[in-house]
């Protein structure tokens, strides 16, 4: 990522892949995506239909949310993205979603367990959630305080391999290297929780993957032994 | 809305809606909208397809039922329609649909509880199911009582601030300042129903979000310190 | 229906209705029709699927099953159908599909139960499933045999007022006074299927509608009495 | 199958199919063929999208992985196929999906019983489901030890009457005389999972079908007595 104009491009496409993928209807969800280094970030729009959406919509902000650049109000998230920027250093996009069964999970406040190795490919343990944020968050910076409870819920986790989040009651957030990798991971993570839901109805004691197996998958995928994909 | 033009025309867009959103099949489901003031409704006509549906097709009626204009049966339910327009003074619209989640909860006499912001960004508390109707309310005017079950459901709720019921045994009726409002609402029903059904299954014993969490959420998008989406 | 012409025409269209609404996959099911009078029968040609299917594909039988027209096999199914034509002499078109929920509910060995008024505008009560079929009848002639299981669960079912059975570990059968009325039944049935499913999962101890409102609402559908879509 | 182009676009096909019937996203799945007497396998390139796929992207290799043509890394799945070539030896294409309920029961660790006679129309029995792995045999050539999971779970199993596996903790292996025809497999298996999912969710204690049941219908389908679809 090398200006501006391309970091539009990238989180215009990631705010459309929502919608190609069937995770967002109407106004829901939103993509961000950052350039480090001048620290700028690029953000849907509050409350515009996606079909309506244009890249110069988009809203460029500081890491303090300061509007550098639109004419239109950021996402209500954007508060929640910035945290998640200045917290963790690597990423490069985030994407929030109410995609039906990740936001499922987050509902009933449960972590989705890695049952399999499509899970395994993408996430190294369970998909984390955070604990139900208390009155006092909630009536405060409602929205920066929802990403101070991710990064209180990753006090011991690696964001680069937990490239996502569930917060409870509320729905999933998803990062990665870039918007598009943010994209990718959140139509992965509703794959993930679909298939989670159905497989612990059919076995209610059901046991996650075995060590061995979650780190060949993920260290195949993921890692300087990595032999998924071809050489970059 | 300035005319009946313009009335028609709406109405017949928030009955398509139902249609592109998966909600309704064959001849299933119906939209009206009314123009206060002259107190004129328009509503789908009864058991015409939609893809045969046509804005002139639509029929317009006073507010007791009297057609004014048009060539077709009124929708069977139009009953209902005029008793929730006489009772909720503020609304605009109601549209009627047998979408499968929202109809499951309504087939199961459960109120659809509020188990995450998704559904506390439309909806003031539990989504509302009205009691069993009585052989002698359905054995006289049906669709007439059908309304008066929901009204009185209704008695110490306000219909701004949940825009959608369920008919025990039967599926939700919505409605909102337009049609239009109205089938967006009933596009969100559908999807927080879909979500509770899974919600609930995944942890049977989860709790509804916390009072503060759901405030938060209802007044950011409703009310005049609402800051979601852009000023009007 | 007048001739064999618009026969085939019409179980052609009603063949595609079922691929169109997501019924059939590949080669699965069948719709055939009947030109009482002549008694002569139109139906799917075995195995072929529904993309390379032409109106001059349908295979003619006679009601032994005797081919009049077609160069194909018919259906392996025919007799089935046959059975159905000679035992409910007021139908005019048989439809078989795999549909998921509805053969999900076949293949529980469970009756439909009548949770709501979808159900009660197209069945006068629960789908019936027939007992499990006898060894000596999957060995003997299986297909006639089908047919002759459902004639039996329908002894005391008057099949005008249940369009349909669910066939003990295989699947449905649908049917109407016409093929495309079928395929109509079988779209309803599956949704029926459906709605059924998810709400006897959120409340296990649900019951059945009242007679009450069963019978307005399906005698407002059908019989003398019926003020449901536009006068013919 | 006569030369090594027509592998290709078969093998490019099936790859295809896999996309058009929703059973992979991304670059998730891979379909592959061989030319037996040649013993010349194609199969995808490893992480490609479908989108982008080529029928000259196609890897070709011999039996024992070693590639003969093509310019990127086949499949890194492609030593659980040479294995199953090796060892299924009337088998002429293999298909590996992630596909969502066929992967909920291999996650569940459960095999898929024979619920009905859609199953019965492909499968001898219940679709079965492998031992979970050991640590030494993940840790050592883990794709090639997945292909012998396989093998020691088919030791009393006949691979003609049994056209998939269900690999413990991760997902399906389809094969048949053809990539196409695995293809087909894996559209069938997924389907045949669903409906099992939702049967035994209605019916906790519903039984496999009868004997007699499941061999007319496997036998309808299948060997000299058959007599669906058109003679050949």
């Amino acid at each position: 990522m090398s200006d501006l104009g391309e970091l539009r491009d990238e989180v215009y496409e990631a705010n459309l892949e929502l919608v190609r993928r069937g995770l967002v209807i109407y106004t829901f969800g939103n993509a961000s995506g950052i350039l480090r280094g001048e620290d700028l970030v690029a953000i849907k729009p509050s409350g515009v239909p996606y079909d309506a959406l244009r890249p110069a919509d988009l809203v460029i902000t500081d890491l303090n949310g300061k509007i550098v650049e639109g004419r239109m109000r950021p996402s209500s998230d954007l508060a929640t993205h910035l945290v998640l920027y200045r917290n963790f250093r690597s990423i490069g996009g985030v994407v929030h979603t109410h995609s039906t069964f990740a936001t499922s999970w987050a509902q009933a406040g449960r972590d989705i367990p890695c049952l399999g190795t499509t899970h395994a490919d993408y996430f190294h343990g369970a998909v984390p959630v955070t604990e139900h944020m208390q009155a006092c968050d909630i009536e405060g910076e409602y929205e920066r305080n929802t990403g101070e409870v991710i990064v209180r819920r990753f006090a011991r986790l690696d964001a680069e391999r937990f490239p996502a989040v569930l917060v409870a009651g509320h729905a999933p957030f998803c990062w990665g290297p870039s918007a598009s990798a943010a994209a990718h991971t959140a139509v992965i993570l509703e794959e993930i929780a679909r298939m989670a839901y159905y497989t612990t109805t059919i076995n209610a004691s059901v046991q996650p993957i075995s060590t061995a197996l979650h780190d060949r998958h993920f260290l195949r995928k993921h890692g300087p032994e990595r032999y998924y994909g071809q050489p970059e």
